[in-house]
């Protein structure tokens, strides 16, 4: 037996999976394979059927996650020469709330035939928004009868959530309801895949289905009351019990071992979530240190001591990041999408020529441009509600707005205001956290975004007044999920005791540090001060214009 | 001498005078000649000189205007075939306030060796802005002294009107001022120059140097509290008699008449504004039809019965207009200006390669796409400030608003939202006006933008829900000095009693009438009443928000 250990994590996207195989002692990341599912997002047509999806709609092929497995292990195990008995565990992470119906023995709805033709069969995506109608029912019960949860997730439940998409099937298909022996999220039913042990992850019970440490699910008599055939569903169709985080699943089962080339009987840790597991990877394992995990969006992930309710929180969960303390999460609805939709709709062609000729992207040019800039110089602001607000209004019904301009406005000056709105965004988030009674101190930044646009990273630094750090990979899922891994096997395999050690030692960030400008850090704060009171003019009721601008759009277009 | 009886009028803009000879009999436009000015706008370098101007300075060379004169009279003979002695009336209007300092004789003091260095001793053109000290000054010791003036001009006097001018060159250079022994519209100067004869017109008098029928000029003791140098300046540098519109000032010289191929003592009208002279040429000349002169900004005039005091309008002058009513103008002060600026800064690349492709200009490319959304659709709503209000706020530190922009938010969208904000702003102006007293019934537009986009049209009629009608001819302004030329010959040469006997004859409209689509109206009388709310928050003191931002905005350029 040689001296090198190695675990491997699975990351579970949302177009594909991406699998690292990573060194213990000091978390290299020796190989990756990524995966593409072959169904991808099914938002139009059913595989293998004629049978059309609605609107908003998104569905998944369970059979591509364990396609995913059984190419990317081996590929990983070949590219790294890495021998089997050196790879002690294994760990995944999964977009969530994800899930779907299966039988008694985990057998997909959507694999037998005679459930193949339902959309209701098939694994629901996080991003399946059908289920909204639901999410206001159960919204309104909880604050009819006063249900203690609802203030532990910011006072709303999305629609992207277990239950909501749960009452859907429900709803819309009692057949499948019925004939669903569990209703699971596909990150658990991977790992009852792996090891032919079912396990439900507190991540996500946490987070997705109102699962709470003291307190566990809803009650009965809130889901009858949601509907009567419902009264049962936690006993009935999910596993009771929750598992935490780092915690061995089960062994790996002799038929996947043969299809992937590790040993029989390899520690399998409990499920996570693809942006909790980022926590750990990137570095953080205590309090005041907020993690941003910048993509299309923000999600913003923070621990503490104690339990409290912070307005407009996605979710608190005790242990649902670290054991031990409690995980607060919030969200930008937002970010990288926001940039993106300036690009392709408001960036006129001599600047797509300059880039061209260039050599860059119009994001590189624009970012070039607006750095340029000193904060205020635009006499611009915006705010970041293109997409609606999460955190901490939790409105979906907010728009955007742009103000200040004139006719010397350029485009670089509306793509500097956009990613300062996205970081006085960020700011009341820490604020609203911070008053609540959660520190944060210092910005640890993973995703996408942070690795394209210094010009970014600065200004958050300078809007938030605080340090920002980032994590040293772009894989940090992966690797999060592989240190999961090395727990679930322990010490005894030459693992690690809990993920406090593990992200001592596999966790890193860069050397870059943005440190905030006190002189920028003062124009900012003046420009955060007008934030506010524009954010708070047309986000807490005192002008409803944007509500009213999209219920008219609505009946405009209704009539046509 | 035969049947058909002519008269020319000379338009002097910007950048040309454009000069027209027309039949008295029905006004059809036999024949235009355009001029540009061999200097054009100086604003950079005085001609014939290495004197560099300061930023905000526009001035002009007089020898153009006499140029222009001696160039196109001959050009519209000769191409109408027409004989002099069947041309019995020549009118000019001019852009205002566009004034200049001469000797006795009128010899311009740039005109002279010993003055040409001076940049004061030049004309200076409307919008040389550089006398906005001196327009503060006077705003604020008329609001200190209550000068009751103050009121007809909405509550300013704009840095580009008379005063403000000539106490810029008092301050800047009394060496000029001391030199001059008038201080001259440019408008009067040229007809002095064509007739030799002094007079001060009553439309420039009226609207750009505070006088007024009743009243006069403000007082010695308000002049000399400004500057006592000032105090007798109407005496000393001003034609104090004012003469009404459609007057003669005299007769052509017999030097014009050599040069320009016209009867010695042909009669000259008393000079004209170009948006004024333009009202009588779109047919008006009773109340309650407003005349919309829409091009880069927009101007709107209207007739009353009496004088009332219009929130935020730019002025109210006695006979100004058409003599026997009180001629009200008002103002947006970025109209076409708006969508240039749009199409220049925020239209992708691809639209630019769609409106290639299909032979159009991206201006017609947008208005097709923006034609194919209904009123209310695109969710948007803007305010049309991105060069500051003019009416009714009178704020040019105001900026451009853009609310409701979802990610699905397209370039059409945003610009028929563009239009749609500058057509409340006209429903603003048109309810302030009436609230005040002054009726509004119809419109008719006149101006480059009516021409060109028809969707702007229809947009105008359902938000304000009043028919538009379409002035007939593209040279509105040369038109109305014709007729005004007509005027000024009267009866017994062949011409009009005055200029409501002349527009009956001379002046048309086109075909088409916009008219109000109901369902259309419904929902811009939802939107008006958001913008209205947003106007008043934003413009009336409740959030100076944009103020503070461009505070903010020059103290951070200043430190650089």
């Amino acid at each position: 037996m040689s001296e090198k250990k190695y675990a491997i994590g699975i990351d579970f996207g949302t177009e594909s999976a991406r699998t690292v195989l990573v060194a213990l002692e000091d978390g290299q990341e020796v190989a990756t394979a990524v995966f593409p599912y072959p169904d991808g997002v099914i938002d139009e047509v059913l595989p293998g059927s004629k049978v059309r999806l609605e609107p908003d709609w998104a569905l998944q092929n369970p059979v591509d996650y364990v396609s995913a497995v059984k190419v990317t292990i081996p590929q990983v195990l070949k590219e790294s020469g890495v021998s089997p008995q050196d790879v002690i565990g294994l760990g995944i992470d999964f977009t969530a709330c994800t899930m779907l119906p299966t039988k008694a023995d985990g057998t997909p709805l959507c694999a037998l035939p005679e459930y193949a033709q339902h959309p209701h069969a098939w694994v629901k995506l996080w991003k399946h928004h059908a289920a909204q109608p639901e999410a206001n029912q159960i919204n309104q019960l909880a604050q009819e009868r006063g249900e203690p949860w609802l203030a532990r997730y910011g006072g709303k439940i999305s629609s992207e959530w277990f239950f909501p998409k749960a009452l859907q099937i429900l709803h819309e298909d009692p057949e499948i309801y019925e004939a669903a022996d569990r209703l699971i999220e596909a990150a658990d039913w991977i790992v009852w895949q792996l090891t032919g042990v079912e396990t439900r992850n507190l991540c996500t019970a946490g987070y997705k289905a109102i699962w709470d440490k003291r307190s566990g699910f809803p009650s009965p008599d809130f889901f009858a009351a949601l509907h009567p055939r419902m009264r049962n569903i936690v006993r009935e169709k999910m596993k009771e019990e929750v598992s935490p985080l780092g915690a061995r699943a089960g062994g790996l089962t002799p038929e996947m071992a043969a299809a992937t080339g590790l040993r029989e009987g390899t520690p399998v840790a409990v499920a996570n979530v693809d942006a909790h597991v980022s926590v750990p990877a990137a570095t953080v394992v205590e309090p005041g240190r907020m993690v941003m995990i910048m993509g299309t969006s923000t999600c913003h992930m923070v621990l503490g001591e104690e339990q409290k309710l912070v307005p407009g929180m996605c979710g608190v969960v005790e242990d649902g990041i670290i054991p031990g303390f409690f995980g607060f999460e919030a969200g930008q609805s937002c970010v990288g999408d926001h940039f993106a939709w300036f690009v392709e709709n408001a960036v006129p062609g001599a600047y797509e020529e300059e880039a061209r000729r260039r050599g860059l992207n119009l994001h590189q040019l624009l970012e070039e441009k607006a750095a340029a800039l000193k904060p205020g110089e635009s006499g611009l602001l915006a705010l970041d509600w293109w997409n609606g607000n999460r955190s901490i209004l939790v409105d979906v019904d907010l728009t955007g707005l742009l103000l200040g301009a004139t006719l010397a406005t350029k485009p670089e000056e509306i793509y500097r205001a956009l990613i300062e709105a996205t970081a006085y965004g960020t700011r009341i988030i820490i604020e609203t956290f911070e008053e609540s009674g959660v520190a944060v101190n210092e910005l640890v930044a993973a995703g996408g975004l942070p690795e394209r646009n210094k010009l970014l990273m600065q200004i958050y630094a300078d809007v938030t007044g605080r340090e920002i750090k980032v994590v040293g990979t772009s894989q940090a899922g992966a690797l999060g999920s592989a240190m999961h891994g090395a727990v679930a096997a322990g010490p005894a395999l030459g693992g690690y005791r809990d993920i406090r050690e593990a992200a001592a030692k596999m966790a890193h960030l860069k050397d870059v540090v943005y440190r905030p400008i006190p002189e920028h850090k003062r124009v900012y704060d003046q420009l955060y001060a007008e934030y506010v009171t524009l954010h708070d003019y047309f986000g807490r009721g005192a002008n409803d214009v944007m509500k009213r601008l999209k219920r008219l759009r609505a009946e405009v277009l209704a009539q046509s």
